[in-house]
């Protein structure tokens, strides 16, 4: 099974700024530890990342037939990208939507995604296990 | 490592009633899956369901004390009890909200979850591997 | 044909308390009317009556094999109980939903029902008659 | 006792379209079993349909006078015609505001009535039936 | 100076109900008195009145170029009608509108006029003596 | 009979700021017409002008005994000021609000009056003239 | 190919009032330009105007079964009337909705259509021509 | 004078959770400061709490004949059930709605309270003196 | 200690308007009522009230070194001055919000303070007991 | 006349995803089939497409000095692009916004469109034929 | 150039209150510092500050012909005094709208300004250097 | 002290496009300006702009290292770009957020900024001037 690990705008700051929030490892220290967990677990990844909408776009359409999944945390592109949400749509492909923070927490603006209802389902709060635990659950499908 | 597996209202009827959503398993027969994958990780589930919300509100008090995490599925409760919100606060322990179905592709009440901002964090639609997601976000804790 | 006559809190005090909107019939001399009318139509009526909103959703799960038709006058609960909500679409049996007031004409709380899409038709404002009516209502189903 | 059955808007077109909502018998067929049913319980019913919100104004405006009750079905005008609202309120004689279809299972638009709080009762969601119980809702009073 | 005095709909029943607001007179006979009221100060005043929407529209598009201003009392159309707010624009002589009552201490629905915004002014509170009132307000223009 | 026209905040700059909306004549020129019509009508004027809102509200209080009505134009504090909301209920003799200019041609914010409720009625839209019809409108009383 | 031109309320006035907004030709003169380039493309229309909203109703009613299409601009009835939103639903042939200015230009009202979910499309802005458009919007289908 | 003192969804937890809200007083230890202060002012206090809504339901229900008011704790109850709103109405004696922590300074939701207009009066922010100064205010009626 | 009684807008008006919801004690009458009360109980108190909002920031400047308390009823001023707001925070002493009526039971308007979330906590319902009630509540900070 | 032929983010896709609502052709399909239709009409077209909203609003400013008019179908961007709003205004040439599908049909974020207000016109709901009608309405202008 | 800086309500609190938000400098110590500054720059300052909207009212009627530009921290009245919103167009020279902390940071309420419409601009997070800044503006007009 | 000077969509279109609202200098006139005034108080400029979201974010990560502050004109992306918001919150060095138009007089949607809660401060309406302005504000931090 091969999955895309995709993350969307300023995650590339992760482990920089608001450590609080989410955590101090770097993207690629977690997109090491992702990686270790996965192929314990029969998951091949790949990892993008991009703070333009259109690059997340573009490659959700690429997913579609080079991926058997997609774990998707699009940063703050969750909240307002009706172009990502229409790109899910067209990707065809199971996209498992995850967050490091419990957005549920923090401002009002994160507590609705316009992502959701195209996904086939949604993980946060677990710091860099979401991922984790986003990828797992794309394993059965 | 001990969790407690906790049911909310109408759940009792999984696999008996809107097999389109849940699933054709009955709770049991969920349970019994849950448990197994859950010893494999080392965790030791309890499973509690009641369709009264004073109940569960009366298990999450004594979970306090009794176990090292919970994993919620409260049902209908997760639209409007407030009474839940605040015994999950008053429980000290972490709680992971789990929904078999994606919700945010169901009606739009069942978008808003009065309990999120409490719990540790939120894992939707990935049927009952929802629980064992749920088990296993708690682990490290 | 039998049917199930539930009522849910604070229907015990009616006759005893704001007769200008329920009239000065107790609930026991309203069961006494209903029966005899349904009687005559030959409909065979039981009669249950709970302040706890567990109750009344433990009841619809029993009635669903039990009765062919429920009528149901949810009280208060009417207006915020998703749990009962769904226990009705658990039920899988037809469910009309009565009020003695016009609901309409009180306070704004009561303009909105959670239960009425998932119910077979809607009947309020005729007193003790509206349980009748709705108990003839699921006749011919 | 004399009642009359009085339909709004599109009322002439039910047989024809939609008829998933609202059946397939026509308009006439379907005041023919209202009769019918009426003669049996001593109601004597006469007829009235218009696509023309003036035209149910002015009969509501005869009615007062004429009839010991009304039964309405105003089709679209329930939700916006406050003209209509307040013609009730002139007639002074039980309205019973009627629907065939269970208007809460629908658009969102349909779930607002601008007649409830002036009429007697409200009764949705029985087909052809919803007169019938209207008719016998008013025969008390 | 050539006035027309045009009421809208239920205006008709005006003496006959609801007599808290609106007073014990007849529409005739408040029509008499609006004439010789406006006789005096040099106005000359025809009367029109109709339960029908597309009626007070036509009669706009008429007064026009046969009268110097309008004094008008839309009734409930007064709430929704955005087709009379537009034959007030289209027919390009002052409208004066008014009302009976004090629409501001009655229901919600009645606090917000579609057509006041291309009247010339608005007058509401003061019983019959409204359109005498609106009538003189047109007199100096 | 004895009225006072009450001019709330910035209507002392009439006739120097804004003449679009309220015409040249300053408040003193504009009484001086009042006063003229309404001693021709057998009403006689007190006037009194504030930017204070504790002016108004102990000016309302003095009315009370002191005059038979009051034309009251609030200025921007019709918008806000419930403090002057409830001095209109304390005073207990009939206050008519006016307005200059039509309200409801302008921003959003002065679309809704907080005073409407409890004024006799309301008169907008017709210039100086507007206090003139205010006065006469409290004639009858 | 045979299309009713269907023009609702105040579109009688079109050339005499608001030129900015619709231009200087009469009603006449554009049902002409518009008969002259449908013949062109093979499509015979029929006209119709009403400033009355049960007489459109009526109108695509008889639609269903005598003509191909409508071209329907209903005027200010776009932005509440419910009644045409279910006659278009009624009537079973293909109806687009047009307008001649660009109504999202426009007052707030205008920005919301209660028909465009029924109708097969939506074409707005460009004059008389916007008729044209939707006549040969139908032709294919 | 005769008052129970009522606490309802998760104060048994006080003294336990959240002590920077409530204090670090068990309710035992509350109650038994009220019970001493009470009866200083010839006030007997009976005490009763549950997690079960139902529960406090029934308990307003047997207040109505056995106390002469009601201290009202509802916890988290307080901004949803409508059900102890209405059983309030039916207790007849009055209750007064006490909160130990100033809800205004807490969550959004918990600024609502549907219980407060059924109520003679509120008390909010004192505390465990917040029961106390309830049980005074019911002292003279 | 020493406690300021400050009263806003109206309140000079008690006793004598709307005695239904205030009482027929005039202001002085109830004050002297607080102080015999208050003396009781080791408070000595000042009396202040004024219409004008600027008043009651002054006081509340001053309270800051002169009080070690203050009872305030903003009267309306409650509803929207966000000046008395931050006058409360600036003054750092603490301040308790009383309102002689239950304004829940009242207008929508008197639903919302914009003080309560600075001062200590709110009393509401009582009549003038509800000032006794509030410098009771001072008393032990 | 030279047009430009816009598409924006997912456009890309069209004929390879949600058929149901685009269709089956793809773009380049639909290109061919605009650029024969619109140079019987003496029409040239280009065609340019992005999933960058950058790109999109960089193409419009280039349209500005290159292009007699713009055929733009911005795809989701549609929804939230104030970017493209604001670059529409900023290339002063007519822009006329299209739609394959009825967006009023579909889900609610797709009724509002944020550009709608500075295009010349709006035409959605036809398929590829929506493209051929803009390029059209832009001919005379 | 002569500028007014004119202070509203709890201003004389800077450096007293909630020195987090305002810094520990006094209002004269403020003042001293922007005259100090502003002469370096040539503009003559006048300082003026209340508590009393009515004042801040006849200020800006007086600056009118006494100034030739504003600074205007309005302190709360920001938020809701439309009086003052009205003086600011009535005065007619350039009003500069300035806040020491940057409110948007802040409680809700501080998010609405409805003064920013009728000033030049606005100038909001800079300590007592957003004076200085907003006299600056100034310097040019 | 080094600043950059950062702006984002249709900002290259300054001077040429809307010069009622931005003046007739284009972005490169002003820049030259903004360099020559900075200079005079020992501040460096650099510039950029970009009318793609993913270059402000990127560039606002890079000033994280390579600047003291930046002055941030973000064009529309100011009203619904959480990208930017985020990366402003990610950089950690102040940043101004400036509008050369008063935001406050223009459409609706520019009214609110999502990005003003993670800046600074704000500055808006004088033209040229505002990023001169919020150089200055950066100076003494």
């Amino acid at each position: 099974m091969k999955v895309l690990i995709l993350n969307g705008v300023n995650l590339n700051m992760t482990g920089i700024r608001e450590k609080g929030f989410y955590g101090s490892l770097t993207l690629d220290e977690i997109n090491e530890k992702i990686k270790t967990e996965c192929e314990k677990k029969g998951i091949e990844c790949d990892f993008y990342q991009s703070n333009h909408e259109g690059d997340i776009v573009d490659k959700l359409h690429e997913a579609r037939t080079a991926y058997d999944g997609v774990v998707l945390n699009a940063g703050a592109f969750t909240h307002y990208s009706y172009a990502i949400h229409d790109a899910i749509s067209a990707c065809e492909i199971p996209v498992v939507e995850v967050h490091m923070s419990n957005v549920h927490k923090r401002e009002e603006f994160r507590h609705k995604s316009v992502l959701s209802d195209v996904c086939k389902g949604v993980i946060a709060g677990f710091g860099y296990k979401s991922y984790i635990l986003g990828a797992e659950a794309l394993l059965n499908d």
